[in-house]
């Protein structure tokens, strides 16, 4: 008999998947380029499990009932290519390949193109959720034709993580919107990252908290309704695990890398002029942690200030949480303006508040918090910024004294916050009517006579700012 | 008898440029896609000069002196491209063509390679110093090979502008190098433009300074060591405008563009991993102003700190200018930092103190402080970053305290600093032996099995962090 659904790769995300699938009662057949993994799946995790192991696109694709649907789980770029161009050729009309790698929005857009020209069908799907999430449920982001999607839903709706309103997929949109909102959930997952660390920074140098200390801290944000995620529940987990008397955290290395979805996402912001300053901050700060040897090198020539807060410890921790907490907000806000600017531009339409709901499970940035999202895009579609929401507008207002001292003191004890910082930036242009952007149109006017537009009048206007000078 | 230079395009700058080369001795040709710009020209500008006016590309050709040195000043992009290929075919081997546009490097690259390749020679030739630079002496950035720019060289002594230390042009590199330094001129030109705006900012409406005040504040700054420039110098300008009662500059609309070589320094950063915080804040300014309407609209819902200072003003006004003088130092370490990245990358054997030296004159960031940066990396060619320089490091240490009190007060009172204060964290990130990106790598092998390296041994490494968990 033949089997539902084929995956192809079988490092440790295509397994999982694969196994996810089969338990929710789709026969699975497997291809792996070099037969050792196949093997090894076969005579371990899928043992006992209705999956068929191929060992050539030929026998794989002949193992497959019509239509066929095929998910890739190869390296994104060259090797997805790659293996559409060997696959083309066995497929027949109707069938589907599903990308799940984590493939640029632009090379989906491409390869939807060219596979539903073709009289295929392709689908590029965003996977969140690590491993674990893999295996076990994840939050999928599919885009493609609907006819396309609809021929996987009954698999995605079973295989991806339930949550109280529902599974964890939607239609997301048409050609590269799948990857294209799993590339923006990545570069929020950047923003959140670097919040905690700036938190723990601030935390652990300046309140001087001991690792079991900041278990504890992270335990109790992890109960509240704001802060109550993924991300912040192994960061409460992280600090209980020791190596002798030292919290293992503090042996690992602080230069993290930052070469792929995170970078697009601030690219991709920059090409279409959308702001997004705490995920970009975010990027920046991997790249500033990166260059380690300088850093050390730069430590012993370069003094700072050196003070610690020793009183109102609880107050500040607190302020702490509040920073953090406006500036998330600052930066899902950015990531959603993002997401809206792309749905009009490349014509995806899509449903703010469904992506926001099925991050709630599966991903890396499921949290509680997404509820409220959600809520602010059901309650109004056409919503321009998440600071003007209702959720959202009275708990920064109520908060920004505590975020203005966390940044103040930061800038004062010479710890860094880029993250922090980059959002209360944010929240103080987007909120004002007057930026002094007005002298940068007339440094421009006066070198480059490159005119300007007026506040009290239409048109365009150029003034001779300078009297006659001498060359330079 | 034979023109020595010829001229395609005759908007302002091909104009300017066109009169400055004729003024130094060179007989020039000019030719403009539509004829009227050149009838214009003739009647106007080149009455009484040494200038022959072609009507199409053969007459220009043949009007020239051989090995031929035409020099095209039409839009980056397509055109450049389009008059390449009516060009070629009319040329002779040996004969140059300088492309004196603001084109992408990689564009220069790849018509350095076709043009050398089919026997003619190209030069990418970065111009920086608006219309009255052109016509004057503005700072030239040619790139390509060393031949072609020895044969262009004696033209290029002549045309830019003349500082202490010699004319203000030098063989950059291969390649597309001279429009790449051009393109991070104008990266750290936005990175200056938009420190200048926030201390105004900070100046007007935190200080309550009147813009005479303003007016006398940049005069004085501008006959410092640290802020003398042109950029300075134009500001202080500026706010002597008056329309009525009314300083011209509170006219202008705050919104301004961001569409060329800011955004692609940013981006060509981030494919490099170089971080330049400073200059992406500052484009990032430039969007945040770009949705006036949003922000109009959001100003009457959120609102902010409205306090004044009004007691120390001068002891704030100089402050201010300490953070200004600090973070500047700060976006020149970015951009020279990422031109020492790119050297190495492109093989470009970039100068860095020739790159500040011919910056000091002509373009629009001249400034006395580049004879600091000539001298830095004369002193160590391979410093690895100005903030280690002896002529930035102690500046730096005695103004941090003013610098930090001022991105604290920033924060307190409501006025967003993106550029003082992601210089400020650049800083501080740069002077720091640890950074907490030990808990990112933390996390990244918690919830993907990322691996991470430790401080203390060598290789790669992998946690359990987690005990079992359940399905989400």
């Amino acid at each position: 008999m033949a089997q539902s659904f084929g995956v192809i790769g079988l490092a440790v995300m295509g397994e999982n998947l694969a196994l996810n699938v089969e338990r929710n009662g789709f026969p699975i057949s497997v291809y792996n380029r070099s037969r050792e993994k196949t093997d090894a799946f076969m005579a371990n995790r899928a043992v006992g499990k209705n999956v068929v192991a191929a060992y050539s696109l030929e026998e794989f694709v002949a193992s497959l009932e019509r239509p066929r649907r095929v998910l890739l789980m190869v390296k994104a770029g060259k090797p997805v290519d790659a293996v559409i161009d060997q696959l083309m050729p066995l497929l027949d009309p109707e069938d589907m390949i599903i990308d799940g790698g984590n493939s640029l929005y632009e090379d989906t857009e491409r390869r939807v193109k060219t596979l539903e020209g073709a009289g295929f069908r392709f689908i590029g799907m965003g996977v969140s959720g690590g491993e674990e999430g893999a295996l076990n449920g994840p939050s999928l982001m599919p885009g493609g034709t609907r006819a396309a999607y609809e021929s996987i839903e009954p698999i995605v709706k079973k295989i991806a993580a339930q949550v109280d309103d529902g599974p964890c997929v939607t239609y997301i949109g048409s050609g590269g919107a799948g990857h294209y909102v799993k590339m923006v959930h990545n570069g929020i997952e950047y923003g959140d990252m670097q919040l905690i660390a700036e938190a723990y920074d601030l935390m652990k140098n300046v309140l001087g908290l001991s690792h079991q200390q900041l278990h504890e801290v992270f335990a109790q944000w992890n109960t509240t309704e704001e802060l109550d995620s993924f991300l912040i529940e192994i960061t409460a987990d992280i600090f209980t695990k020791t190596e002798g008397d030292t919290a293992l955290v503090e042996k690992i290395l602080d230069a993290a890398g930052q070469k792929g979805t995170g970078r697009w996402t601030v690219m991709n912001a920059l090409e279409m002029g959308v702001g997004i300053p705490t995920i970009t901050a975010a990027v920046n700060a991997r790249i500033m942690s990166s260059i380690k040897d300088e850093r050390v090198a730069a430590s012993t020539q370069i003094s700072g200030p050196d003070g610690k807060i020793t009183e109102n410890t609880t107050l500040w921790i607190n302020k702490i949480r509040d920073a953090l907490y406006c500036s998330k907000i600052c930066s899902y806000a950015q990531g959603m303006a993002l997401l809206r600017k792309a749905s009009e531009t490349y014509g995806y339409d899509l449903d703010l508040g469904e992506c926001a709901r099925i991050w709630k499970g599966g991903c890396i940035i499921r949290a509680r918090f997404l509820n409220k999202i959600k809520h602010a895009f059901s309650e109004n579609p056409a919503l321009p910024n998440l600071l003007l929401a209702p959720e959202f507008k009275q708990t920064i207002l109520d908060r920004q004294s505590a975020w203005r001292d966390v940044v103040a003191m930061a800038a004062q004890y010479g710890v860094p916050v880029p993250a922090f910082s980059a959002s209360l930036d944010y929240f103080d242009s987007y909120r004002r009517a007057q930026l002094p952007q007005n002298l940068t149109q007339a440094q421009r006017d006066y070198f480059g006579a490159h005119t300007y537009k007026r506040v009290d009048q239409d048109g365009t206007f150029h003034t001779e700012w300078a009297k006659e000078t001498a060359a330079v």
